[in-house]
């Protein structure tokens, strides 16, 4: 089995006004879908964050995907010398090497561990939007929409995207969402990194009795995170600080966190995740799994991740909810008591609507200029915004 | 694909009068060769260490075995609870899989990386006995064997196994070597544990010049290892005081090692060895392959393994150089310039010589009352033997 062919598809997807605390999401965010063709005639399929950028960075590759074996993963890893090009390869190399063998991912990372793969509600503020959800913008208004979401979902655990309300405001929103779901809801919040040291000890000191299951990169940086970690029982969780293996052990060191957010795009695709949850286990970690805007493609893989590492026992973050339309055949995946079945396969499971995707690429076109840029979106509402980290 | 059939054999295998830190190694060495067969015809082959108690423990799991899946090798390790048993079934689960998918034992750990592996020349001091290398039980004598072994096999590392002579001696056999051999060759000493922390340091200290690869295990324990990583610059090895995932954090944290000796027979498997590479290579600590006296089988795995780990760099222990007889058909692997081959598969790429298996299971019978007691044999040499640790 060789690869003959890689074929990159840069798509643009509807995207609602989500707030963070870089700015506000932009009215498109943008992936590529990469096709790999093999010379006995099957398809691997994967799907990479970001638009022209990836998209320039994978053809710069090309000669080291084309003629190569999909088995050969460690090789392609130590050639391409980037874990998040290798990502955006290892995802159709194993859909490829499923689709071989008649056997889902799930079974190509170790085994099936659990059928259904709990998610989290990723609940964000917002602007009102040409979308159903309207305005968060407070507290009340939080709780509002997480009720919405559970009713629809039935989501047990919701996290919250912080960082974007005055930081009592945010404490005051998981409070009512405590008050709300009562004791057996699963709660978090990600003010991403926008908080100062001493304004994360004090907010972590008024979160003290909310029981969060973590409180996600409060400041910024390995040492910051640790004098939080520090002042607080709550466990801290890091997509920020620590995201790639070289940054584990100063992270152990310092006691900067305990909790890791897997993402197979930035950890060296899915085998890199079953190694970082190994890591994770050995040093008495957590592990969960972060989310950006995304498509079906790289749910089936996060499901498929999560449904055979053992540890992985946390709600995984999805953007999932947030998408109207997908480029997959037939229906969407849809959350049913907060989980996913995980896909049957072969591969991931899941195959391109052509259609759909020609929408989504015609769309890239009309809207190649943008990247996923949060700062300008929220300039051309305030000319004044400045992303500033911490901002509190 | 399920598993309908487990059939253990357990063998017992000539081994020569080999002396280290517990007494010398008894006239046999005991493994058990596991057969699982599929419901579609399919032979998986494995080795495991030890005679009767494995093969017990080992038909006690039987019903985690029987009816299962081979892909499902997360699962079954979390079943069984039992890393050494989840070990000595995991080897014929990837056999399976291999002739299942027409693809070698390496390209299910990741693809090869190197198609030769280097071995290092693991060298005894020993008694005379049955073989053609004579007593082996001074310095002077320990650089005639390993002129003959490097010689015979072009090795280019030589290990001895230390913990016999007086630590003074020892020292001096590797000053010997160093001197015999040249710049070029690796050197490593392993005195099992059996030096103190004291007598360790100034082993250290007198052999700082002799530029060893590695100290292996000179003392026992992680903390009696972090003193001794503090007082000297030569790498520090380990397969005695972190031979568990558990183990990690607590080395790392006292800077007990930095050069960790992989055994898939021990650390769950040979998928749990590619997730102990991938740790090791996050800490900043070197990998090697730790070896017990062993058969074709563990050969073959052990060179997936290899071709498979990036950063197995260092050249892997084995004791196969030492075997006069394999169960496996055709001839012996032989080592070329220090190294072998990998097989190519499928699976293990080795296949099992039924006369010789029924030879060594009848030799089994007739010593079936030894285990590998090393303390024992030695007795009947020197009835006042004990297996002092520290003994210097």
């Amino acid at each position: 089995m060789r690869i003959v062919d890689m074929q990159l598809t840069p798509v643009a997807v509807h995207d609602p006004p989500l707030r963070n605390s870089w700015g506000i999401h932009e009215p498109v965010f943008l992936r590529v879908i990469v096709r790999l063709r093999t010379d006995d005639g099957l398809i691997g399929l994967g799907e990479a964050p970001g638009g022209g950028g990836m998209v320039q960075a994978l053809e710069a590759a090309r000669s080291h995907v084309i003629g190569t074996d999909p088995w050969q993963l460690e090789p392609l890893r130590v050639s391409l010398r980037n874990a998040r090009l290798f990502s955006a390869l290892e995802e159709p190399c194993l859909d490829l090497i499923g689709k071989a063998t008649g056997r889902p991912v799930a079974d190509l990372l170790g085994g099936t561990i659990r059928r259904r793969v709990p998610y989290a509600a990723y609940l964000f503020f917002k602007e009102a939007g040409e979308d159903e959800w309207g305005e968060v913008m407070s507290p009340k208004a939080m709780v509002q929409l997480a009720e919405r979401w559970v009713e629809r979902w039935g989501f047990r655990c919701l996290k919250v995207k912080g960082g974007v309300l005055e930081p009592d405001a945010e404490v005051e929103t998981m409070r009512l969402l405590r008050e709300r779901f009562g004791p057996q809801m699963g709660l978090r919040i990600d003010p991403n990194a926008v908080w100062s040291v001493e304004t994360s000890r004090r907010a972590a000191h008024k979160l003290r009795d909310v029981d969060l299951e973590y409180l996600e990169d409060p400041c910024a940086g390995i040492t910051g995170m640790a004098e939080v970690a520090k002042a607080t029982h709550i466990p801290l969780s890091t997509n920020m600080c620590v995201t790639a293996f070289e940054h584990l052990p100063e992270a152990f060191r310092a006691g900067a966190v305990s909790v890791v957010l897997a993402d197979h795009h930035v950890w060296e695709g899915l085998t890199g995740c079953v190694k970082l949850g190994k890591i994770c286990h050995s040093l008495g970690w957590g592990l969960g799994q972060h989310s950006n805007s995304h498509l079906g493609i790289t749910m089936a893989a996060m499901t498929h991740l999560a449904a055979a590492v053992p540890n992985l026992i946390y709600a995984s973050d999805s953007h999932y909810p947030w998408l109207e339309e997908d480029v997959i055949k037939g229906p969407m995946f849809r959350f049913v008591d907060g989980c996913l079945d995980v896909p049957s396969g072969p591969g991931l499971g899941v195959e391109l609507d052509e259609a759909k995707l020609a929408v989504f690429a015609e769309a890239y076109e009309r809207n190649r200029s943008h990247g996923r840029d949060d700062v300008s979106a929220m300039r051309k509402r305030d000319s004044s915004w400045l992303p500033l980290k911490p901002r509190w």
